[in-house]
């Protein structure tokens, strides 16, 4: 894409408004606009991070079966009064239909999650053990009335948000389904470029404990400790561990630190089946109720996550796997990068190619503002080479454009 | 995909509590559920067809400069007060920050379009004549509170649209770009498979006349007067002609007709960056007011139509262009189809396969119902070959493995 065609631009300084690196490098690149606390705009170039970040999520989802669905925004009261969450979701957007001004009673609220919506349509659609188990999913904008909303799409009132459901017949199929869920999330945040720890925290009544996917950053609001050998780890919540103490699966150090929970994995049992009459008929014919588990990712968030820990005084660091594009081309005469640019959108090449009427340092630092990992320059020093540059690297190469196609196809 | 895999079952019935066609079909073959009056959740099936949809949308808008951002559902209160269109708009959404039933002042709405935050967005990012024209444009989901929400996906509470917004250092330039937009518009509904009459409409204060894209059906809530030999076609609203007049373009014979608005480009003048002083710096150095237009196409509004206009007293008959499936392979034997599924899904071919262990007489029931464009039928009797029917068809040839790749691929 021509940059002078993104039609949105970086800012000179970062905003004041923001506490989060995250939130602050985001607006100050172009990233994202922020429309009030905890609600932002995700501009063109914050658009295709978001949707790399969808598809490495899609693609790891439908791998362990899930398939694909969109439920609405706009939830029955009723069906949250049913689970009692009505009163007790302290964060539940909860809002009136007549669309007035003088305060009539609520009878709606905006999907804070979606076990109220999911529970009775499977009510529909399962009635036997032969349709059991069953995964759906999908990624869609979630509303949280959140008091804290201070750090950028780190915690928004309105974010993205990847939620599997899974029903099974026995406790035992959810177990062995969580494992594999696990073992996927290990996966989807290691192409995300994600360090992730798996978390033992809180689970609710039905199991002990649900697993956490946390990313260490002092921007964080969970506190967790963890073994520096073993894959021991666990929230502040739930640990019977203290600062020092040594780990107790290992015997090795542990440490404590800030973490940001980017996705969680959690057994439900029968908690929504009970409250929504969500059962099956089993092979002797007797009706039972079915198991859930849950399993969140958060798509914003971990946007946010990874600009949080991967940055540095010039601006954002993005890994390949997730940045909007691969390349970024900065010619410094006009024209002199046009046939490079047809050449590498011709093989596949994602390239951002700055031909806009700009002085080379103002170029250079919004190259390094928007961290996309390769930078291309063509100038006339650089003849019929390029210079060819790793975002966050030192080393510069003088490369042909033949070799330049070659290394980054 | 493996229908055994789908999750999601159609009906026997049509539901009761639903008058236009398209919703009785779509809920009755899986394609949707309904979770309250306007408001309804996308099944497998559902969203894949509206996948389909948005990419031609996004395609059509990408071709003309379109660049694709993400605004938020959740708007402050001060945007809409100051268009003046927080008392002004019926149907919008008004809601309180504090999530309490006890009738707080509604400080947000739900985006019902979002002119209110694109209009101060731009006006962080134009700044000279360089920085035009600019178009931006987003698929998101929409709220309006519709007080006739009886038609299912043709008129919902919350429903998914694509709008455009274009800004323009002049009058003359929109008005260049609300032609190229027509195109495009036409070449986006020809691509879907649906048949539209560009139509003049109401244009507001800047403009005398607006363009809606209609089509033709019973369901529709606009009357159109629209002439069989030329492309005159005018909305009731506007038009100075009566049942049984002439042509006032060509002279040939006008009908009358109910329609389904899918689609309609609009300009919008100066309203908004008047409201938000979105002004440019022209060549002279002069700050002027930007020139907008807005453009919309309902994605989950043309999905109904689609159905509105395409099925028979057995289902559904999608398009291929926006088909969930390319083909529906049913075995009547168990296994009898995996291996020509396996090679069919090699080559690429989308295919459901229905799997099942149901009767032959539910599964053809079932094909017609949802509707994919070529039925394949495998059975003892089909011997090394495969019986192909096209959706609202009648012939049915029986055609070698081969055959059936080669054709469909």
């Amino acid at each position: 894409m021509r940059q002078s065609e993104l039609y949105i631009k970086t800012f000179r300084e970062a905003p004041k408004d923001e506490e989060a690196i995250s939130a602050k490098l985001l607006i100050q690149a172009g990233f994202i606009n922020k429309e009030m606390a905890g609600v932002y705009t995700y501009l063109p170039l914050g658009l295709k991070v978001m949707r790399k970040i969808e598809n490495i999520v899609r693609e790891g989802i439908e791998k362990v079966g899930g398939r694909e669905i969109l439920m609405p925004v706009l939830h029955p009261k009723e069906n949250w009064v049913k689970t009692g969450r009505w009163t007790e979701f302290d964060v539940l957007y909860k809002f009136d239909q007549s669309g007035k001004d003088d305060g009539v009673v609520a009878n709606f609220a905006l999907g804070a999650t979606h076990e109220e919506i999911i529970t009775p349509l499977l009510q529909k659609n399962i009635s036997s053990y032969r349709d059991l188990p069953t995964y759906l999913y999908q990624i869609q904008t979630k509303f949280r009335n959140e008091p804290r909303a201070k750090s950028g799409i780190l915690r928004g009132k309105e974010f993205i948000m990847k939620d599997l459901y899974s029903f099974h017949a026995t406790p035992e199929d959810l177990e062995k389904f969580y494992e594999t869920m696990k073992e996927a999330y290990r996966q989807i945040f290691e192409r995300i470029g994600l360090k992730t720890l798996v978390t033992k925290a809180s689970g609710g009544t039905f199991s002990k404990y649900s697993h956490e996917f946390q990313v260490l950053a002092d921007a964080g609001e969970d506190t967790v400790f963890y073994c520096l050998k073993c894959d021991f780890a666990e929230n502040k919540e739930v640990t019977t561990i203290k600062n020092g103490d040594s780990c107790p699966q290992c015997g090795d150090k542990t440490e404590v630190s800030q973490a940001i929970e980017v996705g969680n994995i959690f057994k439900l049992g029968t908690r929504f089946s009970e409250a929504f009459n969500l059962t099956y008929r089993g092979a002797s014919g007797k009706e039972k109720l079915v198991y859930m588990g849950c399993y969140g990712i958060g798509i914003s968030r971990t946007m946010g996550v990874i600009v949080e820990v991967s940055n540095d005084d010039k601006g954002i660091i993005w890994p390949e796997s997730v940045a909007p594009f691969k390349a970024h081309l900065i010619e410094l005469k006009k024209g002199l990068g046009r046939e490079l640019y047809g050449r590498l959108t011709k093989a596949g090449v994602e390239v951002l190619y700055d031909d806009r009427d700009l002085t080379p340092g103002e170029k250079f630092n919004d190259a390094d503002l928007i961290g996309i990992p390769w930078r291309l320059v063509i100038s006339d020093k650089t003849k019929n080479k390029v210079e060819i540059k790793k975002r966050g690297g030192k080393s510069i190469k003088l490369v042909s454009h033949d070799g330049i196609i070659q290394q980054l196809s």
